[in-house]
Formats: C-alpha cells, sequence, structure tokens
C-alpha cells in the first residue's frame, strides 16, 4: 500500500506542483512571508482552497535541512477529481450511478471508515468539500484499508457545486437527517442516486437540506438521538444495496 | 453525563472495593510489591481478570501525593453484569432478547461505537471479555454518546462462558464472518438471537467460530475484504431491525 507522501519545498516547486495538478495535503508557510513569488503562491493556494498553516520560520528548518524559501508542502499519493471529471463521469454513467456527499465531515477516521464501506457498497464517487473536511493523510490511507485508492474522490470548493451539477442530471438526492419523516425501509432507492451525510456535531446545513429530494432517517429504538456517522452511513448504503441487489 | 473516574489508593481500600463490586477500570501496582495484603489484592484481582500495570513507585507518586502502600486504581462510573446477572436477564425474557457478544474487540473507539449502535437497535445486553477487550473508561462514555448508561453491559472472564449459557437457553448465535456461505439477506433473523463481532485484526477465533449456529457476512462488492468492524456490526444490527420490524 503506497501511504509515502512527497516533500517538496521552495517556492517555484509548490507553485509548480500546483500548476501540474498534484494533490498538496499540506502546506507549511513561514509567517510573514513577502515577495512576488509568495503572493503569486498564496493565490494559487487560496484559488484551489488549499489549506495554509502559517508557520515560524524554525519549523520549517525543522522540516527540511535545505533551502526551503519559506515553504513546504506535501503531495498527496492520492489524486482528487475535478467537479468537471465528475461532470464526465456522472455523463459516463447514464443509466445507473451512486453517489456519496459529505458534507464537512471532519474526522479522519470516520472518513476513512466511510471510503471503506464506499468501496464495498460500490460507490461511483464520493464527494467532499476542499475546506471544512477532514485531510486526506497517512491516516485516511490506513482506517480506509487502502480503499481510498479504488473510489474516486472528488474534491468541489463548496458541496453545493457538486450539488446543482448532479440536480442537472436529475439524478435524486437523498439527506440523511433525524429530522426525516421517511425511515430508509419506508423509501426506495433507484438505479442511480446521490446520500448526502452531514458533519459529526452538526449533520446536514439547513441549506443542504433545502436542496435534498427528499429526507431519510434510521430508525432509533432506543433513547440516543444518532449513530456515530460511519455506521450511520454504512447502515444507509447497505439498505441501498440490499434493494438494489437482494 | 457522567464521565469521572474516582481514584482510590492504598491496599486495604482497593481490596474492599473489589469485594463490593466495583468495577475497577485500571489497577496500578508497585513493581516487585511483597506483603499479606498485596498478595491478598493480586488474588482477588486476578480471580476478578482485572488486569494490573506493574509500574514504578515514581509513577505511583506521580498519580497520587497521599499513601498509596503500592498501589492505585479507578473506580468506572460503569456497573457490568455477571455470567449469573446474564443467566438472569435471559431468563426474564424468555419471547424475546437480543444480545451481541464482542469477540476481544480491542479498540476504544470502535467500541463506544458499537455500544451506541447496540442502544439504537435495542439490544438487550452486550457481551465482552475481562481481558484482552478495550477498556471501558472515559473515551467509551465519550465515543458510545453516554450510550455505555443505558446498555447492559456483561463482562465474563472469556467469551465462551457466555456462549455456553446462551446455548442452553436454546438462542441461536450468528457469527459474522467473511468465509460465510449466507450472506445477511439470505438469513432469517429470528425473535431472540445472538450477535458474535470478532476483533479488527483476526475476525471470529476458530474455537468461537466452531460454536456458532450460522454464519453470515455482509456482501462485499468492491476489492477490500472487510469493513470497518462498527460499520459491519452496525449493518447487521439494522439488518436484525430491518426484519424484525419492518
Amino acid at each position: 500500500m503506497e501511504t509515502k507522501n512527497t516533500q517538496i519545498y521552495g517556492l517555484r516547486s509548490v507553485i509548480e506542483a500546483i500548476d501540474s495538478q498534484e494533490t498538496l495535503s499540506k502546506v507549511y508557510l513561514q509567517r510573514g512571508l513577502t515577495g512576488a513569488s509568495s503572493y503569486e503562491l498564496i493565490k494559487k493556494l487560496k484559488k484551489k482552497s488549499i489549506e495554509i498553516s502559517y508557520v515560524p520560520v524554525e519549523k520549517l528548518n525543522r522540516l527540511t535541512p535545505k533551502n526551503h524559501q519559506g515553504v513546504v508542502a506535501t503531495i498527496s499519493p492520492i489524486k482528487f477529481l475535478s467537479i468537471s471529471d465528475l461532470s464526465d463521469l456522472i455523463e459516463s454513467k447514464p443509466k445507473s450511478i451512486s453517489l456519496l456527499i459529505l458534507d464537512q465531515l471532519s474526522d479522519v477516521r470516520n472518513f476513512g471508515a466511510i471510503v471503506r464501506t464506499a468501496e464495498c457498497t460500490a460507490i461511483d464517487c464520493v464527494v467532499i468539500q476542499s475546506s471544512g473536511s477532514a485531510p486526506v493523510n497517512g491516516d485516511t490511507i490506513k482506517t480506509s484499508s487502502g480503499a481510498i485508492f479504488n473510489v474516486p474522490i472528488c474534491k468541489v470548493p463548496h458541496i453545493k457545486d457538486a450539488i446543482f451539477l448532479i440536480k442537472q442530471h436529475d439524478i435524486k438526492i437523498f439527506g440523511a437527517s433525524e429530522k426525516a419523516e421517511n425511515n430508509i425501509y419506508q423509501t426506495q432507492f433507484g438505479k442511480s442516486q446521490a446520500i448526502i451525510m452531514g458533519s459529526e456535531g452538526k449533520g446536514l446545513s439547513s441549506s443542504v437540506i433545502k436542496l435534498c429530494d427528499e429526507l431519510i432517517r434510521i430508525p432509533l429504538l432506543g433513547k440516543i438521538e444518532s449513530l456515530n456517522v460511519s455506521v450511520a452511513c454504512g447502515t444507509i448504503l447497505y439498505e441501498m444495496v440490499r434493494q438494489k441487489h437482494h
């Protein structure tokens, strides 16, 4: 299993990595850095919604003994789909496609377990938001049991961009919410669908709820008001599998 | 939510806590401790299968400034059922009981998520083994979302003790195993059953597999050979809920 991130450093190297569509998983930038190249780098990072950690120069010196010029980054071994790749993917599967959208899920272990479940339930693509989501790193690879290399992950600046694209293709969007009237056994999954799971603490945001075609909930027979999100996601995806194949 | 463990120290206090059926979640014992009381304590701890951490005296001094006499322990706020309590519980529900047995599941977060799922699926009791299992501590309480206070947990010296007891009551035992012929959609859950989940890395031990009435697997549609254990457990328990109630 390939888990090694490649470390790169130096302003031009990092800018070039961005330009050649490499996936930067972590960018450390020296606090108070000035100069044309550093502004160009920050602009490109912001445009791609890549998170920047501003650190003192000593931290960078610890990361590499080389001439880092105020920036050290790691390239992730995972390639992400862009929104236009997602559009191509949807068009390539007009008859049956199942998508999973994660609305700002922030915990790496939950994310890894969900990607693993997505692989086991033949999800065609997992869509995540660039900012506010769990980072995709060595821990994700490990907790996903390597599934992250088998399931395409699409990273979008905002989750709504993906929802609008999916709506254009007339794919039904289910949102997992405890407020739903219908439970998963009362709903009918189709040949194609997108399922949206909310974040650990807050669930689906109200603006995302409005964009769903149908809300679904998992019946809870006790006093606790929700399941762990990766357990909830597995329960929903497997009910979809059951209805499709069994 | 009550999450505080009570710290106790001193040989007699710890012995008395054991005698009064308190749940010791952690026992630190000074390395090389001798004397009649310390032998008595060790004997009682072993009889109850409570794990002992042998530590240097400095560690104990850091844990408490008090006169610890070579032992510091924490009392868990969770009360566990004994095997005879489990027997009483089974007899009190002759028509319908659902039990979940965890065979040396070692990860606290998985354990917490599973107890939470057990609460949400109306499991009557979760059975764990005293040694080799995830400790029941503040993290378990947190990751179980407090469910650990609502679901009875039965701690047995060996998982087989519980299996034999359940077999005596003619309750069907399902073991989750990737080697099973039938998947969960091809099996029929009844009004009463016990479901056994294996540990994270190894799954069910072969000696436990032999004691199961039926093995069941979750269909895996991708290349990855297993789900995260808490996701797998949720998928199985919810298929049981679906067959029972929907």
